[in-house]
């Protein structure tokens, strides 16, 4: 933990800045929180007023209090927040929590306010959480700085870090109520010092925390988040629950790899590469949350099914299905002894259905011979209210089995009342339990992700020592953007290639005479492409002719395009025509990288062409990737798997195709200026023989600075 | 309703057979039920060794018992039944409830039993409802032949039909827990005489029923269950739970269409046909259930979030998009109004948040502004645990004005125990209310779907008089299925013409030189196309040469391309080779016919090409197609949405594609005998020209028969 962060977690004393008497106020809410939280530390009480608050003296200013004190709460008006800053830094204080309102979330008034507070408390060196929180909450310290209404959650080892201090009254109440523990919960607010990526280290870092959550509406630094979340998640798993999703307001784009990236491809891909698990909903968080602090993790998503119905067995079937987990082949061991325990109607395959008639025992043992077989990685119970025994007897028959298992088992309580003893069972011995099959294989499939999620080694981007970066610095100085923010073709192609990326020799000419001499040179058949800075979709306008055979023909087609694209588009600056040899045959794909905001280097892989946004067949990484990311941009997408060989497509050289993401995702990563990067198609040739870029377009960022280079 | 499933909704008496005076036995637990449901009619008690049960004789025989009986209720074993069935023959029962079990899930012998009860029924003129199942159950009737433990569910507006006799316990857990009650359950078994189809009309008739819910294994009879469903879907809403989902066993297929085909995508168009709103998990369907039962509907997709809490507002809206529901621009009286009524801090855009000191006045009061607003079509409330109220206090003063509101009003109370109270309270008052935010947007979402389903005119497909059925029929008498069932490509070409579907000429040439003549008769350029009733995929052999545009080059290639083929198929028939004219340029997309076992010939349109499997950019519907259905088929693909015109490419001829999914359907529908169609490509030319079939296939049923002509 960044030791700046310990008073928060550890403080010796804590003061209550705005501690009040009365208890419909947030002040006294707050004092009271703190001394029912059974906090060892020493509790002081300020506030202008005076007076005396549980038996101890309200002092009037900080100095007052007797040391040491470490950690300020402080919830007083917005305006005296800086003055009463100043005071504790006076007083030695060295963490403030502002739980106050009214700052930047406000407006602009209060985005000066917190201006000021950050100011002081830089001042003396203080770090800050807030404003605008809830605070921070330790049930195993034990300390508690909230103002929520009692009671607090109970203690466990799921910790929380929130960006909504709402959310908070609602994660404690949940957990209480779903019978999960939480270890820390810390409610961030406005964020002016500690951010997400500063607390998530320090509240990972505790013994009793087991699995971190988190409810993200953004983060402050994409790039550090990646690299600390990463670090956390080696060690315990990290669900996230990122809103703002459909947020809109894009900047503007000019390619099709910057109109299909944003900011969910981009946190998607962030998460990703961190081994952060994303949660769609908060009921799939802390579902989640709960098999994972409490169960082992399978081996395999090989999963048995015990049920006494075969009604919610075809259900599990199902869901297992849809979330990548398979039906364990059960041995003849098992399957022999099931035989001999169950009646004959019974069906001892997978899904093992006991029939209605099922006892307690019948579940204890069915659940023992199914653990015991080594082809079963988890299990699924399937308890509906049973006919003729209570559903806590049934739990009370499996918990011994389920505790000293060294592989998980979920049990969907299917039902309400009925089942609500058994629930109570289950939960108190940390045995993760569901209304429904669908929601007990969820979590089943979040266990086996981060089993193989602990298996990937975390391998760093493979670096391409060969690229000749001042070779790029060099065209960049020369280049400059250029009133559209494109390089020219050849400048593009160039910088490509000085990352050895391959692309064809592309001739530029003037008009038809310099073109039919530039195609002799070129070897035909040739292509033609209209040389403009100022049209980035060339075929839109008929400016790609291709397959020409002769000289004659690339004269006569070069006049017929120069007077059809002036005419479709008079603004644009003509430079005349590009000629290229045709490549051979391939597999056309697209390949590009755009710099997101929050997260530096985004690349896109997928099917090329014009109808690339249409057709959508694309996925995302952070550039530079790794070659676990390589693999899953090409294994992701009909345009990699196709790569393979398809009917008549012949197999191309997909070991090109990766070596190219590596060397764009590096170039990327190297040159931010570059905002859109976007080669289409690049052309995979049969296996062997490489791939060539044939199209190339390269947008510099805008303002464009020549600071950016570095 | 069929009048012969009177007797099982309206019984003058009922009899169990084989009730039991031990309260172990399920006989007795059914006995107990009956008596406890409060059913008016006459009860019967019949067991062999007779007894008194409940103060009341049991019988020997159903015939000692006094009538009139018009139901019996069997729990004997499963040996017996039949006898039994027998004596409620002649003792003049009219319907009967096998709730035994040990028929046909227990293999062959139990099939046998189920006939020899089969004939029973038939002969007396019985209806049967099992063997197998949990029975019936009428809550306002009242009727109870269930013999689950109880309470049983509370009476309400909710139908549930099943074919999973264990889920039905659980839903009537479910529904006590949840707080929405159930109106008649039916519990279905092997269905060996009642089925779905048949319970469903029956059971939406009931006047208590607003919403009918089913868990669905399959449907005995597809087309029947279409109709069915479709006249229920018109007065009520219809959610089905459709599980097996990812049952494996497919029949081979021969075509792009029967390979993406399938039962789901099947009962996905049956569902979308006859308006049945599929849910995917039993959770969403009585999510759903409880908003569609309690709520008005919308008339709109607007929604306006009253939250106290950014954070949930922020999540709210995001799920809100997900299901395509928009957030309502509020009218500046609406804003004013919210702004004298909040704190200046509050935010009045939508979502409304007006911060965590909100009152219940507060919520009360900007409720009834935002469904006074003429821009909102239905509102959800957030309701976290508040810091200085309870979730109680808001409820009651939401609940008067969200009850005389003729606008959806979901709430999301965000806890568990701190939302105790004011979900009973809400519950009690009929308003739909969900743990998450991410819920009750679904909720909200079925509502709008359900509304604009309404709207939606039940259009039957269009018919195409100028079909000609009678040159089909001579074609497929004359033709014959031939060893690979595939007909020939000239077969299938006279097929499609002689329904409208505009197809090439085609020219059969055996050699080189008949190529070459064919050629010139056809115009040049031309395409060649290996004859071969033995390939499929002629590209995969390069069995297709494009663009010849001289007699000589056509010579020259047929004669490369039969040896070509002969070396890659030596075992196929070749006939020579196809002749072409080139179509004019268009867009190509696959249209394709399948016939399914369940629901008759389902259409399928889409991305052409070879890669359609790769790209998977199809949709289904029922065949023939209504237009709605067309347009949804092109609407919900890209390479119906790119018809429209894409960047360089030109607008195609949809109405021509529309009509070519009209005729494909109708000549689907009208020879099931034609297992599998595929037109790929159908080339849509620019718009007014039309479209072409430029190659097709179709095979037909295995094994083939003459009977299959209609």
């Amino acid at each position: 933990m960044h030791k700046g962060l310990k008073p928060f977690f550890a403080p010796r004393g804590v003061a209550v800045v705005g501690a009040s008497q009365h208890p419909q106020k947030l002040g006294y809410g707050l004092a009271r929180n703190l001394l029912l939280s059974d906090y060892q530390g020493a509790i002081r009480y300020v506030n202008p007023k005076g007076g005396v608050l549980f038996g101890q003296p309200i002092h009037a200013r900080i100095e007052d209090a007797p040391g040491p004190v470490d950690l300020a709460v402080l919830l007083v008006p917005a305006e005296v927040v800086a003055g009463a800053l100043e005071e504790c830094g006076q007083a030695g204080v060295r963490a403030a929590i502002i739980a106050s309102g009214g700052f930047s979330e406000v407006g602009a008034a209060g985005r000066a306010l917190e201006q000021e507070c950050l100011a002081v408390a830089r001042k003396w060196g203080m770090r800050v959480v807030g404003p605008n929180c809830i605070g921070i909450l330790d049930t195993h310290l034990p300390l508690d700085t909230t103002f929520l209404p009692p009671p607090g959650p109970p203690a466990g080892s799921v910790a929380f870090i929130s960006h909504s201090g709402a959310i908070c009254a609602a994660v404690i109440d949940w957990a209480r109520g779903q019978g999960f523990g939480l270890s820390r919960l810390v409610s961030l607010g406005n964020q002016i010092d500690v951010n997400e990526t500063d607390v998530l280290a320090a509240v990972a870092e505790d013994r009793h925390t087991r699995v971190v959550t988190m409810y993200l509406e953004g983060v402050s630094d994409g790039r550090r988040f990646v690299q600390a979340a990463g670090r956390v998640a080696q060690e315990k798993p990290v669900l996230a629950l990122k809103v703002g999703r459909y947020a809109s307001g894009q900047q503007a784009v000019a390619s099709h790899t910057g109109a299909l990236a944003g900011q969910e491809k981009a946190f998607n891909a962030a998460f990703r590469r961190a081994g952060v698990i994303r949660a769609d909903t908060s009921e799939e968080m802390f579902d989640w949350a709960r098999a994972l602090a409490w169960s082992p993790l399978p081996r395999g998503r090989r999963v048995a099914v015990l049920t006494n119905a075969g009604g919610p067995g075809a259900t599990a079937a199902d869901a297992l299905e849809a979330h990548r987990l398979t039906l364990a082949r059960l041995g003849p061991e098992t399957r022999a002894g099931l035989r001999a325990l169950l009646p004959p109607a019974a069906s001892v395959q997978n899904p093992v259905d006991m029939l209605a008639s099922a006892s307690p025992e019948h579940y204890a043992h069915s659940l023992a011979l199914l653990l015991d077989d080594a082809g079963v990685d988890a299990v699924m119970v399937i308890l509906p209210p049973p006919p003729m025994y209570t559903a806590a007897g049934v739990a009370n028959a499996m918990i011994p089995i389920i505790q000293t298992a060294a592989k998980p088992v979920v049990v969907a309580l299917m039902g309400e009342r009925m089942i609500q003893e058994a629930m109570e069972r289950l939960r108190a011995a940390h045995i993760p339990e569901y209304r429904f099959p669908e929601r007990a294989a969820s979590a089943l499939a979040v266990l086996a992700d981060r089993a193989e999620s602990i298996g990937r080694s975390r391998a760093k981007p493979r670096v391409y020592p060969d690229v000749n970066r001042r070779r790029v610095a060099a065209i960049l100085r020369k280049a400059g953007p250029g009133a559209s923010g494109f390089l020219s073709e050849r400048d593009a192609a160039a910088i490509l290639a000085a990352y050895g990326l391959p692309t064809l020799p592309t001739y530029c000419a003037a008009n038809p005479a310099a073109a039919a001499a530039a195609a002799e040179k070129a070897g035909f058949p040739v292509a033609l492409k209209i040389d403009s800075p100022d049209i980035p979709h060339k075929s839109d306008v008929g400016g790609v002719v291709l397959n020409l055979t002769n000289a004659a023909a690339v004269a006569r087609e070069v006049a017929a395009m120069l007077a059809r694209v002036q005419v479709a588009r008079p603004e644009a600056l003509l430079n005349g025509v590009q000629v290229q040899r045709m490549a051979a045959d391939g597999q056309e794909v697209i390949l590009g990288a755009v710099q997101d905001d929050q997260f530096g280097a985004l690349l896109m892989f997928g099917s090329g062409g014009v109808e690339v946004e249409g057709l959508e067949d694309v996925a995302f990484a952070l550039a530079p990737a790794t070659e676990e990311e390589i693999r899953y941009l090409l294994d992701s997408t009909w345009a990699g798997r196709k790569l393979a060989g398809f009917r008549s497509l012949p197999p191309a050289d997909r070991a090109a195709a990766e070596e190219a993401l590596g060397r764009l995702g590096q170039l990327a990563g190297d040159f931010p200026v570059l905002q859109e990067i976007e080669i289409n198609p690049l052309r995979v040739l049969p296996a062997g023989q490489g791939a060539l870029a044939v199209d190339a377009r390269i947008r510099l960022i805008h303002p464009y600075s020549e600071i950016n280079h570095k």
